[in-house]
């Protein structure tokens, strides 16, 4: 399989975690994002929404990170819940996840750190710094008592939520912040596989210092 | 089935829509969000992410419109896509949505209407409405030549992605603009079993004039 990713993309690495953590065979293809590789129409023609990540799997294109998640669920039989209960609360928190955290912490981490500061738009960092402080409570009020987001072991709920959350670029999260956020994290990190973003797929910021 | 809803929550209109057009029994619970229904204690029990739709189907309780509609698709085996291929369209849809329209139509209308003017974060509005505007012109793309957003027949990613855009508050959304997402609304209107979401849900901005 074939995963269209760079480094910095938490989005991706939802993807590339999850590949490295259920043992499948993989590799990164490197995709210039902030060279402008993703507006390029040879790019839409892999993917008409513009974005990665993008997995190919035996000539099967997959796009948006949720969805791949659904695909390498069924694909390998793992981390997507044990029971049809638990299975739909793993998809629950996925969209909550792309509407409330990942999704406005990935903007908001790059509008803080990869656009120039007099670029910035006005307000919407502090703003949407205001709303992720919202979805943390949330997440770490869920998170008391749980090893896990849903059920007893890792899904794909797990591995969604964290996208963001291994970043060095500071965006405003603090994990001394959200003790039970804090804890789940290092849980992640403990799992035979895990790897730093920037250890698992081509492409970091120090490409452009 | 009972959903906790309100007119203006077009989150809630993906699901109302998908329970009237498949034919289903069930009726709206109201939701007073500009009341603050959705921070009291009550209603965290029933939905720790504190959110607006909730589904209460025979004493299962479903959150996030997307996961709903999930169930619903499980449920009514309607609006889910034809094949396997077509039914991971439907995610990919479901998904960009929350990410990238709805996701976002949503807050800007609720900061461009909803929203004292002198509490309006600066900024933000314009800053929202530009990726919007990337959002629409993927969609529209998408549609050129095609009634629905996957296959030939009407599904969740139709319902999901129409959410936010038969209101008439005014946040920056023109049908005009865009005339194969204007064809497509007027083509959801006409099936059977729609209503615009005033009509479906209890509550609207009149109730404040």
């Amino acid at each position: 399989m074939e995963l269209h990713c760079f480094g910095e993309s938490g989005n991706a690495y939802k993807v590339a975690l999850m590949l490295n953590l259920t043992g499948q065979d993989w590799r990164p293809v490197y995709v210039d994002f902030f060279n402008g590789a993703t507006r390029t129409p040879e790019f839409r023609k892999l993917n008409e929404m513009g974005e990665v990540p993008v997995l190919v799997d035996e000539g099967e294109v997959l796009t948006q990170s949720g969805n791949i998640l659904y695909h390498l669920v069924g694909k390998t039989g793992q981390m997507g819940g044990a029971t049809p209960a638990e299975q739909k609360e793993v998809w629950r928190w996925v969209l909550w996840d792309n509407h409330k955290l990942s999704g406005q912490a990935g903007t908001c981490r790059f509008l803080a750190n990869f656009l120039a500061p007099e670029k910035r738009p006005e307000g919407v960092i502090p703003f949407l710094q205001g709303r992720l402080k919202a979805a943390y409570m949330v997440l770490d009020q869920h998170l008391k008592g749980r090893d896990w987001i849903v059920g007893t072991s890792p899904t794909v709920a797990d591995l969604s939520c964290c996208g963001y959350l291994f970043y060095p670029e500071p965006f405003g999260f603090s994990r001394a912040d959200w003790p039970h956020i804090d804890a789940w994290l290092n849980r992640i990190a403990a799992l035979p596989g895990w790897k730093h973003p920037y250890d698992l797929m081509p492409g970091n910021p120090s490409d452009r210092a």
